[in-house]
């Protein structure tokens, strides 16, 4: 059972090569951290327990608010000395240890259970391999006459022969607990750096007559993160699979165009147009529609709606059914409810729009102050002029009306008009505009 | 002649793998349904007659106004059986058939024409062919010595040689009237399903003598949509045609992100930046250019119009020689004069636009009022201020000047200067922004 | 050392295959004319000297702003005769004429001067060689027994021994001075089209004992641009190079989507998010982040600023440090200092906006009057209401507020509050929006 099992996920390399502030494995593919990916992954895997190996100055780890116990490895000294700074996560209960690199975002849950089975059916040691169009570079699984793991040989150190071997060291390990666990503090760190490599344990458990045995794994799903370009690489592969996986339900008309988070769902026969931005936590209902241009992030659509192009959807929005929300439209902690419309030019934040509510074009709903932010509500049938500004905290009741250009700063009952505005004063003859006209009187565009 | 040739085209299927409440045929590429492709290519390869054959509940045909003849299929039993239904559909005149499906949207006007052709030449049956990269899963066509088509053999039945044969059945086939044609009532349904299958033709045909040839289209044209992912990769491949097409006389910065429609319409020196979606019914004139995240349907840009980045121009939006359509703004059913320039933030709703007049940032034509909507007229060399709202109907005259922040409610003739607002008061001190003021006063922004 | 060479740019061709009026090499690639990345990498390999050839009825070398002395060709009679018609750039102390196209946007400094470094070498003549996937088409280069250049065999001369090499000819030459330039001069026309062809001088060079080598370069750095298919090409590898150059120090979630221009910036840890567009002249500053759908041209991005999702930096924007554009904000030689907040749908043209700043939804600078721009002045630390319009010229001091929806035609001092707007009048039940209500009042929203 993977529950009797220990991941421990080695996340305290440096990253130099990112050339960024922010951590390595905190680097984001598809929304999320890509340990977060790892950890998930290991989660997905049925995984009973997770110990993150971090460096002794690293503070992300209080991000991942007890997702994993975090271990301290005191000094750079290798991946089997990594792993070894975990070593009380071993609990008596655990019959394998998977070890786990924090920069692999793309490793699946099924390939991790397989390594985990490799152990649980009588291996000491399961090496997950992959087969790299290009092998240069990797450590390659030298097998013996039955197929088990004889050897893994680093490329410098590898023959010809071996070197046209293509089956490759991942790193991802999965270790018998007992005296294959305990060979790790065997390993020694007689080589060029002086450090304690994972990779040795397999030397040491030849001479111990481990059971060795190695499991396949597609390379994209091993790809390690080590600069901007394989993120970009493992956000790409990230995409292909979200895409494909929409596309079982949805119809996307550019499947390139559009990007989606870890966590996005998408409900039956929606249409994604091109050119559309799924952030984090967005869910989108059975027959809805998102045109092209959209962005969307921590938003609700649900079915029949009909956002963009051009719709911003933030945090907290919740629009509809059959509502519809146009372009050039920024909808943020707000419910929009059923059948209501927002189609163009618009911010609706901290507000809620009652059932086939129509606002119009360049409405504002002020909801701060400098200081707090204030809540607009708008009731059902109600009607907004255009280029309105609503000032919060205010009502605007059922089926009440606020005319065109108005500023309202007091509730406004059901079925009333409201009115905020100049009077249009009308002077003949007096416009500057024309050529030659007396220009004293013209200011006021834009350009 | 193809116009003594009647098209029967197969659109019978359920459509199951769509998983969609839209019949699988009225999913569209490019902006038309598949069948539309398939109807606009019989049209264009000059087949006289349509036969469409729909299943007993569809009620899309509906929306086909009359391209084809509709033929219900009873029951699902097979594409013989299909073609069958469509049967009385032959006239005397008619000297082939030429069988379609509804789901293969690429298949062009002189792959169809070059079907028809070997039967006027003098086959009798001539069968669409085409050469995939990998043929498992499909009909191998087997040839016999003379290079005639003597069999066509599914998979399942294939001998391991056959197997290796990469000519495969599209299912297109073109049949002379008379004898071939005829023969198709004698087809049986021996087989696992229980069905008739038009293949079956051609085994019969073997017994009869009947002169069978094939013609070789490329595989990508006979490309049949069964899911989602199928349908994303005929967009892909219309889209790569369109692209093609364009680049002969319109400058694309970036191909892959631009987005046409069936009937887009490019002169020369056109440019299309990055990112711009083409809807149905577009045509852009010589020497515009369409500017970044631009999204036009049912719209003319003239020559030497610009329009965007961030332009959207809905259904009646035409945009004048030399005029400008600025960022964020939308223009639906509008007709905007040579030289005039919208260039902000604005709704152009129902309105017309005179040469050379010149409307501020945010301004916004208000032509609903929940049930009607009502028009905008504004004359050449007009000035509307920023920020104003002219409420529909309203006409302002030509060279008239509309202040800033307006809301014009009455018409404004020529020449003169119409100002709505209210009048500007300073309060000395009563700010409440710096820290540490009194806040009391302090109401109105967003974020 | 290059700079005692001289660089002989050919550009007359008529390029009647881009069906456009505007110069085939005054077309962009990265936002820069093809005929300025030849220049500019003339320069960048240290060229001393730079003559282009033109046509006679050439107007567009005067945009080059005298980058490169300007020579007529006189008639199109070849690329010899080009190459002649700037004989007289040739000057005593130049060792070297590199013979360059200005539809060659891709050419690198390095191969430019590795043409030159063979002739400094010793060579009397280098051709500039590459390997394409199909040869079909280009003259091939062909080699003696030590590996020199013996002969440019053009396609229809060639044997099926010849066809089958793949090393092709450039057209890109370096030259010495003395003889081998002088030889120019006796090449002749007997051929189809009685053009005098630069090819020609290996065939002379052979005669006359000429040292001639050769110089590989990569296929896609000699691509000449013909029509606007290539033209496409050419950018599209413009626009990988500029990624994989951008990505050693940034993120770019979805690099496929983001376009460069020949002189973008960006400093370490900058994320750009998916379909962003860098148009000319953009410098983005460490930690600042580009989020969807922006389009920046001419701006500056200051250190931990972020703009968009949907921003419109247009030139002379100047976003200080951690100050926020957000969407739907367009941003104009202006200068937002370090914390100002424009988060909106706004359009700030023409103005100052200080330190800490908030500008409201709706805001609009009003800098055009039909004629001139004015400028607006925003102090620190003010708070613009929403759906405010600023007639500029017009300053708002320090900590200043301005009520929502005013329209501020006269300056406000610091701390104090202006405002401009009607005031709210609400009439009970007199609302035309509930069904069956009086609907005489109703006018003035938009759809």
């Amino acid at each position: 059972m993977n529950s009797r099992s220990l991941a421990v996920v080695l996340a305290a390399g440096k990253g130099t090569r990112m050339r960024s502030r922010l951590a390595k494995v905190m680097h984001p593919v598809g929304g999320l951290a890509m340990i977060g990916h790892v950890l998930a992954a290991a989660r997905a895997a049925g995984v009973g327990d997770t110990a993150l190996v971090v460096a002794p100055d690293a503070t992300w780890p209080q991000k991942l608010a007890g997702e994993a116990a975090v271990y301290v490895q005191s000094e750079a000294r290798g991946t089997a000395h990594a792993v070894l700074a975990a070593a009380e996560a071993v609990r008596p209960d655990h019959d394998a240890v998977v070890v786990l690199f924090g920069d692999n975002p793309l490793i699946t849950p099924a390939t991790i259970a397989s390594v985990l089975a490799r152990v649980e059916e009588g291996a000491d040691v399961a090496v997950l391999a992959f087969e790299p169009d290009d092998p240069t570079g990797y450590g390659r699984v030298l097998l013996d006459e039955s197929g088990r793991v004889a050897a893994i040989r680093e490329e410098r150190d590898a023959t010809e022969e071996e070197r046209a071997v293509r089956l490759c060291n991942s790193g991802v390990m999965a270790i018998r607990t007992g005296a294959p666990f305990a060979a790790l503090a065997d390993i020694g760190s007689d080589n060029a750096k002086g450090e304690f490599y994972l990779t040795d344990l397999v030397a040491l458990g030849r001479q111990r007559g481990f059971d060795m045995v190695w499991q396949l794994a597609d390379a994209e799903e091993v790809l390690g993160v080590n600069d901007r370009a394989q993120l970009a690489e493992a956000e790409a592969v990230f995409q292909r699979r979200a895409r494909s996986k929409a596309l079982e339900v949805a119809t996307l008309l550019a499947p390139a165009t559009v990007f989606f988070s870890h966590d996005t769902v998408l409900a039956e026969d929606v249409t994604v147009e091109p050119h559309v931005v799924f952030g984090p936590g967005v869910s989108v209902g059975e027959g809805a529609r998102v045109r092209a241009f959209s962005h969307l992030e921590g938003a609700v659509v649900s079915p029949g709606a009909v956002v963009g192009p051009y719709a911003r959807l933030r945090p907290g929005a919740t629009i509809g059914a059959d509502a519809r929300i146009g372009n050039f439209v920024e909808v943020k902690n707000a419910t929009i409810a059923p059948g209501a419309k927002v189609n163009h030019l618009s911010y609706i934040g901290d507000a809620t729009v009652g059932a086939g509510a129509n606002i119009g074009a360049g409405t504002i709903t002020c909801n701060y102050d400098g200081v707090h932010k204030y809540r607009t509500e708008i009731g059902a049938g109600a009607f907004i002029g255009s280029n309105s500004a609503l000032v919060a905290p205010v009502t605007i009741g059922e089926y009440a009306f606020v005319g065109t250009g108005s500023v309202v700063t007091d509730d406004v009952p059901a079925d009333a008009l409201a009115i905020g505005r100049g009077r249009q004063v009308t002077k003949e003859g007096r416009s500057p505009a024309r050529p030659g006209a007396d220009r004293s009187a013209k200011k006021g565009s834009s350009s």
